[in-house]
């Protein structure tokens, strides 16, 4: 069973936008053992979205179409979908109503131009979208299953999820993802310890990819059912993590701040932050994951030197001397904002993002950390390339690595 | 003048990679007056990489196929143009030397399995590639101009600018693409206002797109000249602008944070921010700009009660009466940050991201903001669906809109 994916828009086939879409739908569908053949993506044109559905529909079991749902002139999808099925538009007043709730409820009227989105070509079915105004459409247009979704990501997934997965058709083989976290360690250090893994071609397939300082080793297995695949994936991943050890953060969708969190909760400790450069990344990365206030105070964002000195206690004297970018404000960082919150640890970043504020001695990218706990307070230098915002990322990142570490070996 | 951009490889069909290869393609081919129709994905197979580049070539102008030139097995692109072609593959030997050459330069000998690279169909041209081992192609067929590049993103814009760039058909027009971003109303009211220049055909196209509760609003004008198409850029950007009113944040990257950045400097003013929900996104995309210790001083990420009490000196009372999530809360979360940083603004943000937490009174999406200036505190409340990050971004956008808006009328 085969798919073929068709995202919709001038922005995406002029350059503007990089489709996501297209490769988030296709590691979605693998999982019900549904082949991705192609990705096609055409422009706001009427006509090449109708001859795209049409085309794609005599090619493949299942087509996917995104974008160009919206209440806007230049969303033509739901017209081209009534053009490849030869139907007219006709108004869905439940569907409508849902719209005018869905306004209601934000405290907002629904404008005029929201009408079109209540209208589905006659034959197909409207797929109700509860995260957005655009509701999605499902029709079979000869032997294909055809879905239609808005182009934002947040709400494709979603109806992904509720309204697609549901109405696949099933195949017999299935294809089960896995991704294994790590950070510490660059790629082809990674890729040197599961060589031979990597090397390996058969029903599991591994690979590495690398983003923000964080090597990720994915594993594709197929087998003849769910659970052939779970259990070839399942050998390979204890493999993986048994060569890897410490360096293995986590699972899937799992970050480096919900293992963190984990293990604080585990604990029943808390945490409190304190930034310069990081400017409420760092807090922002450990409240990112629900539940954090079971064990996050709260934190600093000590930009100014005055606030490190006011609120952290950080002496001027030491910011004087050494700098606000140095091992002693960090640990001075840490140290005052785990006595501020009263937490049981806390971790501090300060140092230079760039592209300003350099010197010869303090380049763009050092950024110095510390880690305040019971057992006093411990200190940490790195130094990386990049942009202001991968500098950034990598600051938090080896922060809250720093405090995974000290839990792991305690 | 148009063209189709053909990408090859089955870690692109299956999602493990996201091709941003055609994106960046669109918008070079742009710069020459050659507008992109579609991209299509294909995988490595060479009958699917033959019709792909045989139907490319029957629609199309100029067709860019990138990947599937390595030398291994499954790359099969070489092959697929000799189909599409009708003809053999030969060797080059000068091709041969050169790749020689590239290897023994880095001290490394060419493997057999290299000489493929060094062969293409009669009738097409090699095109030499400098920074890599795989060369391009160049072959008519029909009447389009057919280039074929290496998939590495470094040696396809090598490629583009050496090899494909000096041979595109030259166009008498120029294509400029100008983004106009706009907060505070929905895709269907911003459309509406702008309905009739969205509806319009020519020279220039208006269209809309959404991302995280910002509508961006896209102009492309075609011109014979450069300043032809600007100049029309400029006429429709007025307009969009003028209609559009206090919603226009900024253009192109400027976020509302950089706008709202420059906005203080031009002022001398300062800024704090306390957080609670947000958990330091707002820190963070208001430290996103660079040089922003010019006006921001810092922030409080009062997670917990006892922080806002402690250090923002928020009511125990308060907090009893109405609960965390209160415009009493978020006054005086603003009030004390204000108080606490001595900054001329402060603004703060306590809601409920969920997906916990929530109650009958206080769902999910709901956040009460503060801003705290010089004229006294201003409170507002939004309400949303949408996942915690969603709520999130949303929340900092909008608290930071208040800002904006405040210092424009003022």
């Amino acid at each position: 069973m085969n798919a073929i994916i068709v995202s919709v828009g001038n922005e995406l086939t002029s350059g503007q936008t990089v489709d996501t879409n297209s490769a988030y739908l296709s590691r979605r569908i693998a999982e019900f053992g549904i082949c991705p053949l192609a990705h096609w993506t055409v422009g706001d044109s009427r006509r090449d979205i109708a001859e795209a559905i049409a085309r794609a529909s005599g090619s493949a079991d299942v087509v996917i179409v995104s974008g160009g749902l919206g209440p806007t002139a230049d969303d033509q999808t739901r017209q081209a979908v009534a053009e490849a099925l030869g139907c007219e538009l006709v108004l869905d007043e439940g569907c409508l109503a849902r719209i005018e709730e869905f306004f209601r409820a934000r405290g907002r009227v629904m404008g005029e131009a929201n009408r079109i989105q209540a209208m589905a070509p006659r034959g197909a079915e409207l797929l109700e979208n509860k995260v957005g105004t655009a509701p999605g459409l499902f029709a079979r247009i000869g032997e294909a299953a055809v879905f239609v979704v808005p182009g934002v990501p947040s709400e494709m997934e979603w109806m992904f999820d509720n309204q697609i997965a549901p109405r696949l058709p099933r195949n017999s083989g299935v294809t089960i993802h896995r991704t294994i976290h790590t950070f510490g360690a660059g790629e082809s250090d990674v890729g040197t310890r599961i060589l031979d893994l990597m090397q390996k071609t058969g029903p599991v397939l591994v690979g590495t990819t690398v983003a923000a300082g964080m090597v990720s080793i994915r594993i594709i297995s197929r087998g003849k059912t769910g659970q052939e695949a779970q259990a070839q994936s399942e050998e390979v991943a204890q493999e993986v993590k048994r060569r890897l050890g410490e360096l293995v953060i986590g699972e899937g969708s799992q970050s480096m701040a919900a293992r963190v969190g984990e293990m604080l909760r585990e604990r029943r400790q808390t945490l409190a932050t304190a930034e310069s450069c990081t400017g409420g990344l760092l807090g922002q990365m450990i409240t990112s994951v629900p539940g954090a206030s079971d064990y996050y105070l709260g934190g600093v964002i000590s930009y100014a030197n005055r606030v490190k000195e006011q609120l952290l206690g950080v002496e001027a004297r030491v910011i004087a001397e050494h700098g606000a970018v140095s091992e002693e404000v960090a640990g001075a960082m840490a140290h005052g904002a785990r006595k501020l919150m009263g937490s049981d640890w806390a971790i501090s970043i300060t140092g230079v993002a760039g592209p300003g504020g350099s010197s010869a001695e303090k380049p763009v990218g050092l950024v110095w950390m510390a880690l305040a706990g019971p057992g006093g307070v411990k200190t940490s230098k790195t130094l990386w390339g990049g942009t202001r915002e991968i500098i950034r990322v990598r600051a938090a990142l080896n922060a809250i690595n720093m405090l995974r570490l000290e839990l792991m070996n305690r």
